[in-house]
């Protein structure tokens, strides 16, 4: 019988973060497409809109006026998912339909002044200003709040409604689903192996030379999880065991914003596009569980960009995917191969 | 204090099927939007277009040209992501890089030779012959597959890259994540309360004055679960306790047909555009499963359509909804009374 290939043939791969199986169908790409098409990325953001209000000086939907900020500026997002107070919807014993509470605070982060410089074009030292930010939100908003989630939506494919460089915070009162799952999944490898799951992950990916991995530096190693859902779905982690954003040291603070800007040109110079993708932290949960043992949880980033092809045609994640299980048109080492043949300098700033 | 309103105040929601919680934030429906605005769905398809692989006498890429079908036409896809044969993953001891074989059969069904006649506008009798075609399906494919998944994606924004109406059935050697996790939340309810859940659900719902019940029939109820994730996600269920589609009476099927025709008609006047979404049916499991006690599943259709606003502004599922819960901006029972009102003749039948 014919030898089994990785990159030939269909086989399901565990994530066992999430407790569950993705459909690897590397033959797939062949493919023709024919579906929809996505408008090309706007590549010509003027640098300031008076009418956008995310830049500095511009007043807001709610009144308010942006302050003249020249690095990062936050404020609460003016139509928040999440409210800090408000009443509780009543207790109810029908298992069938169960409401909890949900509060919460909502807050946006510009990255900067200029609404056309997105993080792989900034210095790495404002780079390093919005880690540090973050870390700050993560140690105010974590008080009281279980979950603390940092994202960024780059890309009007991605949601993003406002193209000014911003990520989000969403802290909430509750655990939410994914982290839930990570915490009970990362317990029960602890207490089976002794040791953080994806400590051990790292480790073992650092000696499989390099199949997955895609950028190291003394602090962080960048790679496409074994497990990865999104063509090129990758993954950040400290090498040095660190529970949350705010444990951070100073250097590895600074050596984060010069990878950031690394792995971030990389991804733009994939399509020669500002690269969508929805990006986030998960680390161990605050609020109460400050107080208890979260040793099990190792930080990470996590980038799930959602382009398969080109600039314009992406995967997507929909019949199967939503109604079966996720399924990937290509492995996840394909798509390591293709990510690390990148140029490290950015297109924009390419000299012909 | 202020007394709770499910409308006006931010909660969670228990979805018991998927053991995962929805955040509905109600009041955020009021943000603008400056975010993606999607192509409306194209309203003229041309009833046969002789390069269109789908439609009849036309030869796909594979070489084979289509038969003059008169009703539905069934092929192998030709791109398929499970292939029925081929080589398994090696065993490999590591649970970080566990990888497990995946086979099956992909198959695509053209529900009418007409490009440009949707299930909501086909005759009853041709949509009952595409039902009758699924419970083949599942008998066919079922006799060697854990699972069976039809569905249908629905509009170039879910992906679909073909505008001939048509299904596809990927059905696999292993259970997949969704159908996994609702057998054991469907298991373990019946073990604790002794009824299949959504027999109960359906009860309880019936006897809740049509908060979420959106059409009845003689022997199928449509609904707005509880739950509902996407902004107008609804649920189809029969009023028997039926485990699986190819189990349905042919007087059940006859009402099946009839009902899709008045729900998608339902669906399609919200925003007059042919309604894009992904749906699918989700039963008791098949292959070694059809030997086992299977008495807690209950047969369901869920529909799962994208768009929130209007024709062209969808809900976007992406940084907050995949790095930690899913995220809803109007309750069930506000997309419940919206679906009510609209009328029952299908927008291009319309006289006026
Ligand atoms: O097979 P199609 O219609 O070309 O493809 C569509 O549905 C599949 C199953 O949900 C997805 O994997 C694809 O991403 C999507 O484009
Ligand atoms: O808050 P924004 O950027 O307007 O909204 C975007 O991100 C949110 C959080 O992922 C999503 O709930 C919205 O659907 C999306 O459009």
């Amino acid at each position: 019988m014919e030898k089994f290939s990785a990159s030939e043939h269909p086989h399901l791969r565990y994530n066992p973060l999430r407790d569950d199986w993705v459909v690897v169908s590397p033959h797939r790409a062949k493919r023709p497409w024919q579906g929809q098409v996505e408008k090309k990325a706007i590549d010509d953001v003027p640098r300031h809109d008076p009418k956008n209000p995310l830049c500095p000086r511009v007043t807001r939907p709610s009144g308010q006026v942006n302050p003249d900020y020249k690095n990062t500026f936050i404020f609460d997002n003016d139509f928040p998912a999440l409210l800090p107070g408000g009443p509780d919807p009543p207790k109810n014993d029908d298992p069938l339909f169960q409401a909890a509470p949900a509060h919460g605070n909502c807050r946006v982060i510009c990255f900067h002044p200029y609404s056309d410089l997105t993080l792989p074009l900034m210095d790495v030292g404002d780079i390093k200003i919005v880690i540090d930010t973050w870390a700050a939100e993560m140690i105010n908003l974590g008080k009281t709040n279980q979950w603390v989630q940092i994202f960024e939506n780059r890309g009007a494919v991605m949601g993003c409604s406002n193209p000014h460089p911003h990520c989000q915070v969403w802290a909430s009162s509750f655990l939410p689903n994914e982290p839930s799952v990570k915490h009970r999944t990362q317990r029960e490898f602890k207490e089976k192996y002794g040791k953080p799951m994806l400590v051990d992950y790292l480790e073992k990916e650092l000696s499989k030379k390099e199949e997955r991995v895609l950028l190291e530096s003394s602090h962080w190693v960048w790679l496409v999880p074994y497990w990865a859902t999104w063509p090129f779905e990758t993954m950040l982690l400290p090498r040095r065991h660190v529970l949350r954003l705010q444990d951070l040291t100073d250097d590895e603070k600074s050596d984060l914003a010069q990878m950031m800007k690394n792995l971030l040109t990389i991804y733009d110079n994939l399509f020669e596009v500002s690269f969508p993708y929805s990006m986030g932290w998960h680390g161990a949960p605050t609020g109460t569980y400050l107080e208890e043992d979260c040793s099990h949880w190792q930080l990470h980033a996590l980038f799930y960009p959602p382009l398969l092809r080109s600039a314009t045609v992406k995967k997507f994640m929909v019949g199967y995917e939503m109604l079966a299980s996720s399924q990937r048109d290509m492995t996840a080492e394909q798509a390591a191969d293709r990510l690390k043949a990148l140029p490290r300098v950015h297109y924009k700033h390419k000299t012909d």
